[in-house]
């Protein structure tokens, strides 16, 4: 059933892609650990070798002026485009494939390809930035190319005092011409992401590969309980008005929803306790609330009831609950055309698949944004992410080459190739 | 009934009292706010003037060689003494009167008695140290006094890197003789201890005056729960162990238990996450537990119970519960004579009282292991010590002075005066 692509082929990509994912991996701002953030010295080095990769793979090299490489497998007379990739920019202490192994992958893909006349170009992106560590900003690369970059970014200062917009020219790029790098919705067929999971779900149902049903909204608060600080051995139990107590009821509220609701996650990860001694009372805690569900509807109601609780035990204990803070973003929609052909070309291929949400946000929310998109998620052995022990097997990886492969010619079967 | 003390008097001595407060909490190490540990220069002022204040009372004054300054009343013939006072040294950014307090009531308790002749002397004491700051080490001054200063003590460095020995030497002490500071218990008729209530009891009473039952024995606990850090968007709410919620719980369950047994104190003050970031379930959490209880097998109890408790949520959740570190005190008995006698003599002198526990530690605790020992504790409006805030009134101070008055006369007529 599968197109060209053997397994042996796969296999050998793989083996390649795991190489080249080791080699990116000592393009870093700290020695011992994996740290690459938008546009550092090391960024230039990843730029050098995977343009050289891309060229080798065929591929026409250009960075738009907000650092995304993108190669191009040009298609004669083809005037709409297929983009694959992701981001080559990591966490302070990240991991080697988190972002990266998607770029690699697209690259391997078009490698697969040989002379085969597709009806669209195939753009592999590696994105400038995703995980918005040196600006408090992410998705900086995938937002220019979805036209959604915002020119008073570049005046946000870096923890060193360097603008964005300083960052760009010391890379040798215009700033100004950022609106340049967006691609128009109307010449692209779609994005397709492939990535890691970051998460325990296919390495549990003992599949390698899962196409994303969607990436869940998520909204993010902190809260505040103000309570009494007062000594903790002279104040009688009655008497008190102790902000940790009341955060700990919440803490259960929030576990107890998150349990009860299917689909939703709800978390607080962070709590800040004043004065935080032994022998005192909590006068005050914030803490942080991440609530994430694919239903807008869900997620927002979830809030309500969780927010509703907080005051309620607030209320009863004499203290109060202030919300500090909220942001939120909406849950994203896969295009069900381009999600349907990737399971489809997974059966194809001859593996078992899983329809599955992802929890953590991507470059494909932004995108999605203007443009059909669709996710392949590789299993993740351990599941641990943003972290050196970051993992993937070399078999996962060659069967999201054979996948991706199999996805692109039968894309452009259906485009009338 | 009251003896000879008028309330004219008394009043006159609570405004000097109150007024000698305000002028030593001038003596402080930092300007803007009250820090004063065991022999910094401020003390140095403090022994100066308290001093003096001491000698104008007819007390002969000595310093010993543990800092501790003392006023002796000398009565001729006596051989056996009553010691009054409390401690000098201060919290950073402490009150005005929490220790200083009660050794200036007992320079005033002096004032009233004018040439009364005495079966015993009375020996007011400023303890050096209580608080424990400098030398992570509470209760230094009235350790030597009881006789249970240990010389191992002195090798401890403070935050500058300053042995005690060599804090001793600064003040032109020697440390080598602080054994002799301590009192012989043949000689110690018993230690009598005024200090603020540092809690809400007396205040809601509505009584300026309460006599101590007993100090809560203490226990303190630091635990760790240990989870397993993980992303808080890809991790399904059933596939997490999530330290801050095992530690919410668990707060919970501190909270009930102390509310639903009489005379328990149990307090999480502290709370440590790791990693601590929105978005990640987190890994660990450590946290304080204090639990205090005038009985002490109830204290035990209350902990065996609760680490129970904590023991099986962390099962239940596929986490641990650890132990780190668990100190503990005993509770103080106080002496049945000298409390009955500190009652009956707040009776003599029109006011109402209550017996009442104490929750805070103080240099009675250690007094009691070597000396009878009793406890008056003043209403504290605000109930806030430790703190800028701490406030006495003036006509509660006035009644402390009359009651210890009347307290040494009485004392004097059982022992036959």
């Amino acid at each position: 059933m599968c197109h060209d692509v053997t397994c042996h082929d796969a296999a050998g990509l793989a083996d390649l892609v795991m190489a080249r994912c080791d080699e990116l991996a000592a393009c870093s701002e700290e020695s011992g650990r994996i740290t690459r953030r938008f546009l550092t010295a090391p960024m230039l080095e990843v730029h050098d070798r995977l343009g050289s990769w891309m060229r080798q793979a065929n591929l026409q090299t250009r960075a738009d002026d907000a650092g995304n490489l993108i190669g191009r497998r040009i298609a004669e007379t083809a005037i709409r485009t297929l983009i694959v990739g992701s981001h080559l920019d990591t966490v302070p202490g990240g991991g080697r494939f988190d972002g990266v192994l998607g770029v690699l992958i697209g690259v391997a893909v078009a490698e697969t390809l040989g002379d085969k006349r597709l009806p669209f170009h195939l753009d592999v992106v590696g994105f400038s930035e995703e995980e918005g560590v040196r600006y408090s900003m992410p998705y900086l690369g995938s937002s220019a190319v979805a036209g959604l970059f915002q020119q008073e970014w570049l005046e946000r200062a870096d923890s060193n005092g360097t603008s964005m917009r300083e960052a760009i020219s010391a890379f040798h790029l215009d700033a100004d011409s950022i609106a340049e790098a967006a691609y128009s919705p109307d010449e692209v067929i779609g994005f397709v992401e492939p990535h890691l999971e970051q998460g325990p779900v296919l390495e549990r149902a003992g599949l390698p590969l899962g196409v994303v049903s969607g990436i869940a909204g998520q909204s993010r608060l902190r809260l505040r309980f103000q309570g009494k600080a007062a000594h903790a051995g002279t104040t009688p139990m009655l008497s008190r008005c102790d902000a940790l107590a009341m955060a700990a009821e919440f803490v259960c509220e929030v576990r107890s929803l998150g349990r009860q609701t299917t689909g939703l996650r709800a978390t607080v990860g962070r709590m800040d306790v004043t004065p935080n001694a032994t022998n005192v009372i909590a006068g005050r805690v914030e803490l942080s609330l991440d609530v994430r569900h694919l239903n807008n509807l869900q997620r927002e109601r979830a809030i309500d009831n969780l927010l509703a609780a907080g005051k309620r035990i607030a209320n009863r204990e004499n203290g109060t609950l202030v919300v500090i803070e909220q942001t939120s973003q909406h849950a994203m929609e896969v295009d069900a055309a381009l999600s349907e052909l990737l399971a489809k070309s997974i059966g194809q291929c001859g593996y078992e698949t899983l329809q599955m949400q992802s929890g953590a946000g991507h470059d494909a929310v932004v995108m999605a944004q203007r443009f059909p998109v669709a996710m392949l998620f590789l299993r993740h052995p351990g599941g641990v992410s943003h972290h050196p022990d970051e993992h993937v097997e070399r078999d996962d990886v060659a069967a999201a080459i054979e996948v991706m492969s199999q996805f692109v010619v039968g894309l452009a079967q259906q485009c009338g190739a």
